[in-house]
């Protein structure tokens, strides 16, 4: 389970700037809670917020803005947040929260290096289709705004996805189930079929998003595939 | 020679724009000309700008920052360019125009589809990688700024790479020398393999860029190959 240690990291973040500062609001504390679990209430706000950014970039989008697209007071904003930057990061971090919890964390235990990336390849496409709204994949792939121990946080979990995929890879290929590919290239290129999604897809498009998924592993793994019978390792 | 039209349409709103506003300035019939071959000076300003745009956010971005880092006074840099939205759309169609320049037209004329995808994924690669500075990329990729005619006027020469691109795998299924794909989700696999390279890639890594080429080439083209030779139609 080492790719998904990043969350307890998260929350340390959180945990050291309360102490920092020496206090503790109502903000800070649901901040807490929030990066275990965040509650309907808390992902409207920051999906909201992801979509003000977008639209009129992080410079040009004020705590105002947000606050009226959210159909809450500055006050009652600064209640779930702490500043734009901390907003940023929290949106970051709830991109990552649901990434971990949808697409990498129902994956990990499964055996079969092959299995276990196509498992992913499906799981991240739903993810990137639906899984929630577009302005959080962008935020997540397009904003470098965030600086220091924040933007470290979230590369290091971005990071520890493309050592997992990486690592199926290698196994993939040490096991004879694919032939032999280039495992860093292949991670990049698995990525880069998926993530370039929320590019191009719309809901109300001529094909499904399971169909795009079934038709990205066939692209991908169908070639690949040497036909070996599955080991234990 | 149709994906390359796109070119002309370019030109033609430079035209427009000029004809509107009654007055030709240097910096218009500059434009006019660099349209066609941006030259040094005016690659390095465009390269320039789109760094200090990366950087401080279009928003953030002022044009006196601009001309600094261009080493420019403010009226030096609105010889070349007009207002910041139309140094935005000169540097998303300089993009462009490199992209069709180095990318595309050298392939089209490649009579056998699966060749022409080949040696089209290669040159992207290369221009990538190393084609220009990373900003233009992401100017090209991320910014969403533009709106009205010039935001179009991009979107309709992306839209025919990928329209060249299913074109391209559907003829191969039909000539046998693919298996059959999904010719729609194979052009937007390819593009986001190729594309997303910009994320992850630095010039001094393991891997070199010629290396990356060949490597996405075999994940996504040998395992769809039947092996049927080429033919004329």
């Amino acid at each position: 389970m080492v790719y998904w240690g990043a969350n307890s990291r998260g929350a340390s973040l959180t945990q050291t700037r309360r102490t920092a500062k020496g206090r503790a609001t109502p903000a800070r504390a649901r901040q807490g809670e929030a990066r275990r679990a965040p509650d309907a209430a808390r992902r409207r706000i920051l999906e909201i917020a992801a979509r003000v950014i977008c639209e009129k970039g992080y410079e040009g989008a004020g705590v105002q803005d947000i606050a009226a697209a959210a159909g809450l007071t500055k006050a009652g904003l600064y209640y779930h947040i702490e500043s734009k930057e901390q907003l940023l990061f929290e949106i970051q971090s709830y991109g990552m929260d649901v990434f971990e919890e949808q697409v990498l964390l129902p994956v990990l235990n499964i055996a079969d290096p092959l299995d276990r990336l196509r498992a992913c390849m499906e799981k991240n496409v739903m993810l990137v289709t639906r899984g929630w709204s577009k302005e959080v994949t962008i935020i997540l792939h397009e904003h470098a705004t965030l600086t220091g121990e924040a933007r470290a946080l979230i590369n290091a979990r971005k990071k520890r996805y493309v050592r997992f995929l990486e690592k199926s890879f290698s196994q993939a290929v040490r096991r004879g189930r694919i032939r032999a590919v280039n495992p860093k290239v292949a991670a990049f290129a698995f990525l880069g079929m998926v993530l370039w999604i929320y590019k191009w897809y719309r809901g109300d498009g001529p094909i499904p998003a399971e169909q795009i998924a079934a038709h990205m592993q066939d692209l991908l793994f169908n070639g690949l595939e040497t036909g070996r019978a599955k080991t234990k390792r």
